[in-house]
């Protein structure tokens, strides 16, 4: 190939495959996971609602082969980790609850959440993406003792924001707004992220 | 009525709707939310599957409706709160991983999750009984400001564990015991229990 790769097209991809992933992208991006069904994403690609199960399998398997994080992880940590462990935590805290603050971020995390809710298939795909593109990128970056685990602790308060707040809709977190949030889940954070932790009790 | 009240009879339902949430309470309660099927508990409780659904609408609705918290709150609160908010934290971290140890705690658990997650009308039954249940009764007995939002971040925690855990899957929390984890969850529990909480920015 030598003309630049259309957007969302991977190496090798047959275009049916990558206008259905194209589509998928656009309709879980606009009215998420629940609101969004096979058929329509068959429609919205043209294409015959068989094909899509045929190439992805089930909604779930979909949402998570064809949407994209709601931000770039690497350029992410980069800022994050710029000036140190000095705020880290704050400044964690406001980039995430910002991301849930947009209708598209806070669509694709619930929808992560609810596919791999869903089904065991799905569950697997979602654990190896944040693993393998957040988890250990992150905890590889901390520099710290027990880094894997502090990645996904730190992960466990960002799932249960989404989860409370946006799948529950607990209403003293829904009606929190940013100023008031951050500063009570920034030390929080701070302690998964830089904390002093006990040694592994079985000595790993 | 004169005689004792059978196992989860609720006062004036009819006897056939009973036998379907007990049914539904054993089946759920051991295959969890995904491993189970309407036409299971119909075929438990001896009935016609559509009698399920016309009494008690979707799977989602028929968990959050038939399954019970895998505790009785105020004990739990009493014994919780007997010593004051010292070593608050660690109880309730040994408390609740406690009942995740356990298979029928995490199905239990993990199904209000993964019930919430499926549809907006279960999301909502299980948003009122553990606002009604668990938060606004755990927010009187704390004591203190922002008592209602103080809970709701524990129970975003505690969401946290189930979907991190239980639900994704994350290996190195999945790896991680009681031990491991309850001396690095309880500070966070502290925090939001106790810790000192900025007022609230628009003056509530």
């Amino acid at each position: 190939m030598t003309g630049p790769t259309p957007r969302g097209r991977r190496p090798g991809e047959p275009p049916t495959r990558e206008q259905i992933r194209d589509a998928a992208r656009r309709l879980f991006g606009e009215h998420g996971f629940p609101g969004t069904s096979l058929r329509q994403i068959a429609a919205e690609a043209g294409v015959d609602v068989r094909l899509v199960s045929h190439y992805f399998g089930s909604k779930a398997d979909l949402f998570v082969a064809a949407v994209d994080l709601p931000f770039d992880p690497e350029p992410a940590f980069d800022a994050l980790l710029a000036d140190g462990s000095d705020g880290l935590g704050e400044r964690l805290a406001a980039f995430v609850l910002g991301i849930l603050d947009s209708q598209r971020g806070r669509l694709v995390m619930s929808g992560m959440i609810r596919a791999a809710a869903s089904e065991e298939a799905a569950a697997a795909m979602v654990r190896d993406r944040l693993v393998g593109h957040l988890l250990l990128p992150l905890a590889r970056r901390l520099g710290a003792d027990q880094a894997e685990l502090r990645a996904s602790l730190v992960g466990s308060q960002i799932a249960g924001l989404v989860t409370a707040r946006h799948i529950v809709g607990l209403p003293a977190l829904v009606g929190a707004d940013l100023a008031t949030l951050i500063p009570l889940v920034a030390p929080v954070f701070d302690h998964y992220l830089t904390g002093v932790f006990p040694a592994p009790v079985d000595g790993r």
